[in-house]
C-alpha cells in the first residue's frame, strides 16, 4: 500500500508549477483541472486528489465538460492510426491491444465510433485498463461499447466523466508508482472465489449447493491463511474466523457479509465485506499486532433468498432470529431446508442453529463493508460512502377494478378506466417519494391483464414498494400514498384492493459507529458522502442485537447490481481496506 | 303496432286529473313524475311519454331520485311476503315466479337483498319482465342481481333509474293495451337466428362456418317470406333481398348490416340492421304497397374480422374495396379464404367478388340500423340515436424504454422509469380526449414486461387508440398526443418507439340522410339525441360509394357490447321499425 507515498508527499510539497508539470497529461489536453485541484493540497491519498479533480470538473460549465470529453481520442480511431495520440493514450490503447485488432474488430470499432459519435456528439470514453488495472480484452471493450451505445445521453455524459476520472486515477498511480496492493489482492481472491458456481459461464452460488460448500471451504482457508486463530463452519453454514485480542476475555468487534449470490451475479456483492476485513487482519497478523479487542469475521451463508423463500438465514441465526419454521421450507426440487443442511454435513436441527446466537455483551458492535449496489457514489465521484442507515420498507400488491368497455363507443365521461387510476397512482408515488429526501417509491409491476388495444381497461394490477430512512418516515409516506390510492379510487369510481406483502423495520446506523466510519474515511482525505442503504443487508439483522454501521464502496458501470457487470475497482477496494484498518486503529485507541 | 293508439289518443285528450288517474301506479308511489310529464302532451308514442317522465326525474333533485328508487320493494322481499306490494309490483313479482321460489332461491335473494342494501343503501331494482316483455327466469334474475352487486354506486344508481323507466314503460303498455308487435317479431326472429352457433351454449358465427351458412339460408328464407322479389347469396356470402319499386328502372335505397358475430356474442349486433328493414318491407308487402324506389337489403357476410385478419369483407365487396390479397389469408387452421369460399359453394375467385360492386348511380343512398354498443342512449334515456358519423381512428403499439434498476438503491432523481413515462401518457391521453367532445382516447394495453416489485421498470409497453368525428379532428388529436408522448420521453430521458397499426378514415353522415333519420325519429315524439359512432360499421365501407347515415338503437345493461348480455328491448326495436317505415314514407314523398 505504501509504494507511492513518498511521491505523493513530494507532490504535496512541490511548488504549484512543478506539481502541475509532474501531473501533466493526467487529464487529456486539459491541464486546468489539475491546476485548480492542487489548491486543495495536501492529499492524503491519490483518491483524494482525484476527488478534488472531479469536483473541479463538476463545478465547471457544461461547455468545459464537453470540451474535456471531446479532448479524448476515439478508441482505435484515426488518431491512433495516424500516430497523433498523447503518450498516455498511446500506452493505454496499445496495452489494451487495440493496435493489434483483427480486421473484423477494427471494422467493428470504426462502426461503433461512428454510431456513437452520431448519437452523442462526442467520442466514446472507456478506461481500457479496467477495474483491476490490468486491461480489458478487446472483446470486453467491444461489448461495453455496444451496451453504452444505447444509454441515455445524460447518463452517458456522466459515465464518460466517470471514465475520465478513472483514467486519470490510473495515470496518477503510474506517475506516483502507486500500487493498490491490498486492493489487487482482494480483487484477485474474489475473482478466484467466483470460480465456484452452479451455472457454467455465470456466477450463481445458492444456499448449500456444491458451489456454496466449495466457497465455504475456500473462505475458511483464507481465514486461516490471513492469521485467524480459530475458524469454523457453524450450523447454518456461516464461516466464522476469529482473530483474538491482546488480552483474554476482551470483547469482540463483529464484522462480515454474505457469500451466497443471486443467479448470474457480480463477484463483489457480499463477498467484499468478508475479504476487506480479512485483508486488514492479515496486515495485523503480518506485523504480529494484537488489538485490545478481538475481531470476529463472519462469512454469512445466506442473505439473498434464492433457494428458499426466506432471507438472511446466516445473520438471523447469529442474531437469534432464525425462525424454526424455515427448516421445513422446500426448494424448487422439494428438498426441505433441514435435509439440505444434513446433506451438507450440518446438524439440521433447531438446537444447533439456536446455539449460533451471539451474546451482545461480548461484542462491541457490528460493521459491514458492502458494494453500494446503486448509482449514488459513482455519480458523485466518491469511492466510499457513509451509510446513515438501512431504509425501512413496506410492499403491497394491488389492483384497481373499473369497468371494461368498448374503447370506441364509451365516452370519456362514462368510463371507469382502471389503468388511468393506476397511472395516477404511479405519478403520485413518484411525487411523494421525491418530496422526501432519502425515501424511494416504486411501482415495479404494472399490468392490464389481457389488455386489448380497443378495450378500456377494466382491471390494472400493480405493486407498490416504499422505503424510508426511519420507520416513522416510512409509515408517514405509506399513509399518504395509501390515502392517495384510495382517493383515486373514490374519485374515479374504481374498486381498490391492496395486500401488504412485506414490512421491514429501518436500521439506522448507530451514531458512534457511523462517526468511526466518518473518521476513517476522512483520514483518507476523501470527502464524506452520506447515503441511506435502500437495499437490505446482514447489518439489518445484526441491528437487532448490536449497534451497527456500514461502509459502501462505489459500484462501477453506473452502480448496476445483481448483474455480472456489478464490480468495484481494486483502487476503491484498497481504500476500503485502508479505511477498515484505520477504524480498527482508532477503535483500539478508544478501547485502551 | 297499432292496438294501443286509441288509448294513447284518449290519454292525450283527457283532462290532467283524469290522465293522472289513468296512469296511476306507473311510477311506484311517485305520481309527481307522470303529473309533470303530462304537461308535454300530446305524445305520439308511449316511448315519447316515457322520455318525458325520464326528463322529469333527471331534472329532479338527487333526494327526489333517491326517494323514487327507495319507493320500490325488494325482489321477493318482506313486502311480497307480507302482501303489501302495489298491485303492479304484485303482478310483476308473481309473473316472474318470485312467489314460487325454491327455498334455496328464496335464501339467495334474501342474501342478495341484504348485501345490496348494505352496499348501496337502496333496494335492487330490475324490470323482471325483461327486454322481450315476457319475463326473466328466476335464474336470470339472480345472475343479474349477482352481477350488479359489484357495480359502482354511481353506475348502479343510473341503472336503477333506467330499470324504473323500463318498468314504467311496460306498465304503460299494459294500461294502454299497447303491443309492440313488430318489435316482438324481430326479437323472436333474432332469437331464432341465434340457434345457429359454432359454440354450444354461446353465440359464435364466424365467416363461412356451418353456422354461418345456416344463418344465410335462414335470412334468405326471411327475405322471401317478407315479400322480397329476388333473393340471392352473392360471391362473398352476402344475402341480398330486393323489394322492387313501383316502376322499373327506379333507383334503389340500400340498407342492411352484418350477420356474422364475434365469439360469445349478443343476438342483436348487426342482425338488427337486417331484421328491422325487413319488418318494414313486410308491412309494405302486406299492404301491397310499392314505393318510387326499390329497397335492397343486404345481410353482409362478414364485418367482425374473427376468422381472418381482415374486416368488412361483405361490405368491401359491395363497395368495390375487396382486396384480392385477402383471398390468400389463412384462418387459425391454415385454411385460405378462397378455399373456405369454395367449400361453402361460392366461386372463390376475384372476378366473382368484383362483380358484387354496386354502381352508385343506381342507388339513392345507404342507411343502417345498429344497436349502439355503448352506454350513451341508456344513460340519456333515449330509445333511438341519430348518428352524426363514424369516428375516424388511429392506433399505435408503443414502448417506453428507460433503465431497469434497484427499487431500493436508486434515488428518485437518478431513475429512468419507463412505467412512470407511460403513466404520464395515459393521463395525457385522457386529458386531451376529454377536452374535445366526441373524441375518445384509450390506452388499453399497459404492461411492464417481467415487472418485479423491487425493480424500477426499464420497459413499459402500451397501446394507443384515438378516435374523432372527422379525419382532421383525429389528426389534430393524434398530433398533440404524439407530441406529448415524445415530450415525456425527452423530459424523462426515455426512449420511445411507436408503430402505427391502423388508420381508418372518418365517415361523417350525409347531412340529407341524417336529416331524414331526424324527421323519422321526431315523428315518434322522441327527443333527438345525436352521437358519433365510436365503433366501425358496414356504413363506413359504403361511405366510399354512397351517402350514408345510421340510426342507433339503445343497448340494455349499460350498453354492454360483444357480450351475451348485449341486447335491445322489443319496444325499442318496434320504435326503430316505425322510424324506418317513416323514413321510407318520407323518402317516397320526396322522390315522387
Amino acid at each position: 500500500m505504501s509504494t507511492g507515498i513518498a511521491a505523493l508527499d513530494a507532490l504535496n510539497a512541490a511548488p504549484l508549477e512543478e506539481a502541475c508539470a509532474r501531473l501533466d497529461g493526467l487529464y487529456e489536453h486539459s491541464p486546468w483541472i489539475v491546476r485548480a485541484a492542487l489548491a486543495r493540497r495536501p492529499f492524503a491519498t491519490p483518491a483524494a486528489l482525484i476527488c478534488a479533480c472531479a469536483d473541479v470538473v463538476d463545478q465547471a460549465p457544461l461547455e468545459a465538460q464537453l470540451a474535456l470529453i471531446r479532448a479524448h481520442p476515439e478508441l482505435a480511431g484515426k488518431a491512433m492510426v495516424a500516430g497523433t495520440l498523447t503518450a498516455e493514450s498511446t500506452g493505454e490503447q496499445s496495452r489494451a491491444g487495440l493496435t493489434h485488432c483483427s480486421p473484423e474488430e477494427f471494422a467493428a470499432l470504426q462502426r461503433l465510433n461512428a454510431a456513437y459519435n452520431a448519437r452523442f456528439g462526442w467520442p466514446f470514453i472507456l478506461a481500457v485498463r479496467g477495474p483491476r488495472g490490468t486491461g480489458l480484452t478487446r472483446a470486453e471493450i467491444i461489448a461495453t461499447f455496444e451496451r453504452r451505445l444505447h444509454a441515455h445521453p445524460d447518463d452517458e455524459w456522466r459515465e464518460c466523466l466517470r471514465q475520465i476520472h478513472r483514467i486519470a486515477e490510473i495515470r496518477l498511480h503510474d506517475k506516483l508508482g502507486w500500487e493498490p496492493t491490498a486492493g489487487h489482492a482482494v480483487w484477485d481472491r474474489l475473482a478466484a472465489l467466483a470460480r465456484h458456481s452452479e451455472d457454467a459461464g455465470q456466477l450463481t452460488v445458492t444456499y448449500l449447493s456444491e458451489a456454496h460448500r466449495a466457497c465455504a471451504a475456500e473462505i475458511a482457508a483464507w481465514m486461516r491463511d490471513a492469521g485467524c486463530d480459530a475458524v469454523e463452519i457453524d450450523a447454518v453454514g456461516n464461516v466464522v474466523g476469529r482473530y483474538a485480542a491482546a488480552q483474554p476475555h476482551a470483547r469482540w468487534l463483529l464484522t462480515g457479509s454474505h457469500y451466497d449470490t443471486v443467479r448470474n451475479a457480480g463477484p463483489h456483492d457480499g463477498r467484499l465485506g468478508i475479504a476487506v476485513p480479512l485483508a486488514a487482519v492479515r496486515a495485523l497478523h503480518a506485523r504480529g499486532e494484537r488489538l485490545p479487542f478481538g475481531i470476529e469475521i463472519i462469512a454469512f451463508a445466506e442473505e439473498e433468498g434464492q433457494r428458499y423463500p426466506a432471507t438472511f438465514l446466516g445473520s438471523a441465526a447469529v442474531a437469534g432470529a432464525f425462525d424454526p419454521a424455515w427448516l421445513a421450507l422446500t426448494d424448487a426440487d422439494g428438498v426441505p431446508m433441514a435435509d439440505a443442511m444434513r446433506g451438507a454435513g450440518l446438524p439440521g436441527t433447531m438446537d444447533a442453529i439456536a446455539a449460533c446466537e451471539r451474546d451482545p455483551s461480548r461484542y462491541l458492535g457490528f460493521v459491514e463493508v458492502h458494494i453500494e449496489q446503486g448509482p449514488v457514489l459513482a455519480a458523485a465521484n466518491r469511492p466510499l460512502g457513509i451509510v446513515t442507515g438501512i431504509n425501512g420498507s413496506v410492499r403491497w400488491l394491488g389492483e384497481y377494478t373499473g369497468v371494461a368497455c368498448h374503447a370506441g363507443t364509451t365516452p370519456m365521461t362514462q368510463r371507469r378506466d382502471a389503468a388511468a387510476g393506476a397511472a395516477e397512482l404511479v405519478l403520485a408515488v413518484e411525487r411523494l417519494a421525491r418530496a422526501h429526501p432519502g425515501t424511494v417509491g416504486t411501482v415495479g409491476i404494472l399490468d392490464v391483464p389481457s389488455g386489448s388495444i380497443n378495450v378500456v381497461p377494466g382491471r390494472c394490477r400493480f405493486s407498490l414498494d416504499l422505503r424510508a430512512p426511519t420507520d416513522a418516515a416510512r409509515d408517514a409516506l405509506a399513509q399518504v400514498a395509501l390515502s392517495e390510492a384510495h382517493a383515486i379510487a373514490e374519485q374515479r369510481g374504481l374498486t381498490l384492493t391492496l395486500r401488504e406483502t412485506l414490512r421491514a423495520a429501518a436500521a439506522p446506523s448507530a451514531p458512534a459507529w457511523q462517526a468511526r466510519w466518518e473518521r476513517a474515511v476522512a483520514a483518507m482525505g476523501v470527502p464524506l458522502h452520506h447515503l441511506p442503504s435502500g437495499a437490505g443487508h446482514d447489518a439489518m439483522m445484526l441491528h437487532r442485537i448490536l449497534p451497527q454501521a456500514m461502509l459502501f464502496v462505489r459500484g462501477e458501470n453506473g452502480g448496476i447490481s445483481h448483474n455480472p457487470l456489478e464490480s468495484t475497482t481494486s483502487d476503491d477496494i484498497d481504500l476500503a481496506v485502508q479505511a477498515f484498518a484505520r477504524l480498527l486503529r482508532d477503535l483500539a485507541a478508544e478501547t485502551v
